[in-house]
């Protein structure tokens, strides 16, 4: 773990309010606007400040920041961080003035590390920042572990489906079954769940 | 999803400061004090005060609190907490001066919904125990499919290794073991997996 000042970090905010716009959007620009200089004075690198409607999947892919920080009230926003991070999941933390439960609910499931409500000030922000990824990597730890066993189980069933089918052709016995698709894994270079998927694959046709 | 005005708290943390104790004990006891006064004015329910010595799981299983609410510094407090939770998990919020990683992770990892550096405001708990409240839903879906999974991988390793073995003994196909232990399973009312392994248990008595 590094220190938080040296994060790669992108900034996802409405950058500018068009002249004329209403009050609710000055004041998301002025707070983008305040974060962006908060986060500057402490020295923290900010890699990118993007609206929400920019190409993010390809700016992330390209600057593979640490976190990303989206500080815009708008749903959409929120929900082209999180589409654009679906293949590769980043730490994401979330500031916003909406309490709504429904929302912050659907936010924490689509794997946001950190939603924040009102409580955006710069002195904050590194306990933050800490924090959210902290929560990012036990999350992806979960993540990985349950990936893991459901592949386990689904191999599993190939192996055993493709042991079955061995012992009934052949009337051997499950160990016998087992070496037969160990040794020809070991002779193709494969896993056994691989073998054992492609014999699966034409053992229909081999009747 | 109800008002969190509703939701039953416990609060965990030192109640009192004894005379003579030092500044940072009794900057704690003040914090406390106020943490609660806060809670109390904004109208939530606590259901205890407790220090965190006190005999939490007993105290926790009888009053089922919604969430549990830790104010204290001392890492001994958060993993009583922890430990007392451990059987019946429940949302945990702790709020903390320290900054710590370590010990932030080390939190994360033991299941502390909420890890709130040095934000202690009354203004803001309604959205923080909102938002771990979200947050624990989310965890324990994820671990619950996890358990669910890691289960299922195990009863049919069980099921196979018992499916395998009839096959052997039986020269039948898989399909024919597969019919045997169902209408076995049925018979005893029992399920699959605890077919399996009664018979397996007697496997090696009744070569």
């Amino acid at each position: 773990m590094t220190d938080s000042r040296h994060l790669k970090i992108i900034v996802v905010n409405s950058l500018v309010a068009p002249q004329g716009a209403d009050r609710s959007t000055q004041a998301q620009a002025e707070r983008a606007r305040a974060l962006r200089i908060g986060l500057l004075e402490e020295g923290y690198n900010i890699l990118a400040a993007l609206p929400p409607d920019a190409d993010l999947e390809q700016q992330i892919s390209k600057l593979q920041p640490d976190v990303i920080i989206v500080d815009e009230q708008s749903d959409a926003a929120l929900r082209n961080v999180v589409d654009a991070t679906a293949n590769a999941r980043r730490p994401i933390v979330c500031f916003t003035e909406d309490n709504d439960r429904k929302k912050m609910h659907a936010a924490i499931e689509a794997g946001v590390s950190a939603y924040v409500v009102a409580g955006l000030s710069v002195e904050r922000v590194k306990a933050v920042l800490d924090v959210a990824i902290a929560r990012f990597e036990v999350d992806q730890k979960l993540r990985d572990e349950l990936n893991e066993t459901k592949l386990k189980l689904a191999e599993r069933k190939v192996i055993e489906r493709a042991k079955g089918l061995l012992m009934e052709r052949h009337h051997c016995s499950e160990d016998e079954a087992y070496r037969k698709l160990r040794r020809l894994a070991m002779d193709k270079n494969l896993k056994l769940s691989e073998i054992a998927q492609r014999m699966l694959d034409f053992a229909d046709l081999l009747i």
